[in-house]
């Protein structure tokens, strides 16, 4: 295994079935590479109760600043039917310029060019004038709970401090170059019962049928639209996930509906600010219910998501500035500035450092022959070394 | 067993146990006291693949028109739990002036107001000059295929011919001499399957949310309101009862919604015109879902109820005057010709002949202690005797 190789990197990754939450293997590979390349490798093991224990790793070289973290995950999504495909997933068998493996983009691909980038650096011009540590959760993937939010404590407890973060995982839609990913929306799930009173369709003055509610605060919660977007991110938005009532009799007026929603909310809005104007345009549509002379308003019972995604935006203008000249350098296309997609765990990152996401093409990630292009992985390892250059000349300038 | 008694004759009824689809004896307790007033019984068991044997009752005296009929049922629904009952269900025992029992109100009461009003009127003046006719099914509260439908065209084709029926259920909501019964609304039922795209949340221009379109399609059946009602009917009524995703996992949107919605529709409409009106909402509101680009107009699936209720009217003056004088000079009230409510065999007979529907107050139907005042039971009685006279009176005028 050849650290400046990022194909013989990712091989050895792939071959460690690390599906979340077992460690796999490979954590042992990344200790193997990292040490003979300067770094102090350490693992933490989280647990938690009613979670699986979790092996974390982080390794640092360098004692002083300034201090760039690589974050990343090693765990992966199941398989699926091996058998639907082409190669065995744990193989990392190379076909038609193609790697094929589980995790071949989501995201050890990334950590294989990482390493392999920074040891072309070494080999090149010696240690970057500062601190380079790689903080790599096998909690990504599962719960979260034993992962990156409990890594970030353990080091920060320890001293740790950093100035600046990369997540490797795959923000290119199309094309390696597409995206440079620098804040993310917030989310929140609500939960909704809606309570009426039950009875037959033909007496429904004497009912009060909750999806006539359920109805109009549904209509309610997605229109108006909440915003048109901000300079850098899209329009928030909602989505109505489940209705359920379970009744399956046509001339019964049910006695209660449930929905449930998530919202994606953009920097026009705080986790406070949305609860509220979603509260408020429920509370409307519930008053408005249509309710037979001296029934009381239409009741209705509402739980939130225990913990919300927060929004955020890195407005480091060295850090993104660095990556993305790097990227155009590299491949010679602009990569777009976006917050859209789904959460990650730079949403817990963000609280000690600004952080940046950039990683392989995500086309394939969680699918059955997830790839990735072997010169995808020759052309990330240049974009990593040369941010690492540019990113380090600028911290030091 | 005196026949003029209905307290009498209902009490021995209620000791029967028919639950549908039980005979419990009541078929031969009306045999029992028809056959020496001179009515011709007949029993006649009607068969279907699927479905328990149903054993019904036609029983007839005269032989030359004018023919009424009085139709009802000798099934009852079941008692449910017989310790939550003041007495037991099955005892007619009568308290503090009620009588207490499953089948009192619906319809075993009705049944023996009416025996002993014809009962009486024979004491006091003879048979009428004309037929009566009892058609008494032991399959209303049950699937009703093996009840009414059947009994009539059983009796068309051995030559019975009807100039009027009265229907004996209970009409009245709150006091004998509210409500007479004079037509019904139709009844049709859909269920709907809007197909989606799944996908995760935070991409939602991949996906395609069904239950954005379940939100605005169950909005446009309920508004604008169908109708404001007509002369001898209330708005037609749209109720959805049910609405069903099954997806628990709030960042994904699921790939499809159902729902199910059953409308109640008055003489403005015609099952089919119903149905196109509903369709042609159906079909905006799908049409208007907000789609990406290039993507196809959401899709759904829609079934309807089989066996729709048409909607009708009862136009016979006589008849309707009759009833309606009778309980006026019964009660001083004037009841309320109506067409509301739920769905009765009176749909089946209307094919056949006018039909009234009148008989005790409904409020504990279907209910643990389900009873009926001793003097709603006299007062009846002289409400059914008085409509005898006066529909013969009119008939042979």
């Amino acid at each position: 295994m050849i650290a400046t190789n990022p194909i013989d990197v990712l091989q050895a990754l792939i071959r460690c079935p690390s599906v979340t939450p077992a460690e796999g293997g490979a954590l042992d590979v990344l200790t193997e590479l990292l040490e003979p390349l300067g770094f102090d490798v350490q693992r933490m093991t989280a647990k938690a109760e009613g979670t699986p224990d979790i092996e974390n790793l982080y390794a640092r070289t360098g004692k002083s600043g300034p201090h760039l973290m690589f974050a990343g995950h090693s765990d992966v999504v199941p398989v699926g039917a091996a058998s639907d495909w082409t190669v065995e997933p744990f193989s990392g068998e190379v076909r038609d310029g193609m790697l094929y493996g589980r995790g071949a983009v989501d995201m050890k691909g990334g950590i294989a060019c990482f390493i392999a980038a920074y040891a072309r650096l070494v080999a090149k011009s010696g240690a970057p004038d500062g601190s380079v540590s790689l903080l790599i959760t096998g909690d990504e993937e599962g719960p979260a709970i034993n992962g990156t939010i409990k890594l970030l404590q353990w080091a920060a407890e320890r001293g740790e401090r950093w100035d600046a973060c990369l997540v490797g995982e795959p923000t290119n839609p199309d094309e390696l170059g597409d995206m440079i990913k620098i804040g993310r929306r917030g989310s929140i799930s609500g939960f909704v019962t809606v309570h009426g009173v039950q009875g037959h369709v033909a007496y429904p003055h004497l009912a009060d049928n909750p999806l006539r509610a359920v109805s109009a605060m549904t209509q309610a919660l997605m229109y108006p639209p909440l915003d048109q977007g901000t300079e850098n991110f899209p329009p928030t938005n909602l989505e109505v996930t489940n209705i359920d009532t379970g009744n399956t009799a046509t001339n019964v007026v049910p006695a209660k509906g449930r929905f449930d929603f998530n919202v994606r909310f953009n920097d026009l809005w705080t986790a406070d600010t949305i609860r509220d104007e979603l509260l408020r345009r429920l509370d409307i549509a519930a008053r408005n219910q249509e309710l037979r002379p001296g029934r009381d308003p239409i009741r209705y019972d509402i739980t939130w998501s225990e913990r919300p995604s927060h929004v955020f935006l890195t407005r480091d203008d060295a850090l993104i500035q660095s990556l993305s000249k790097a990227v155009e350098t590299v491949t010679g296309r602009i990569p777009k500035l976006s917050t859209t997609g789904g959460t990650s765990d730079a949403r817990f990152i963000k609280d000690y450092c600004p952080v940046v996401e950039f990683g392989l093409v995500g086309q394939t990630m969680h699918m059955v022959d997830e790839r990735v292009a072997v010169s995808d992985l020759e052309t990330l390892t240049v974009i990593y070394e040369t941010f690492l250059e540019q990113w380090f000349e600028h911290a030091n300038a």
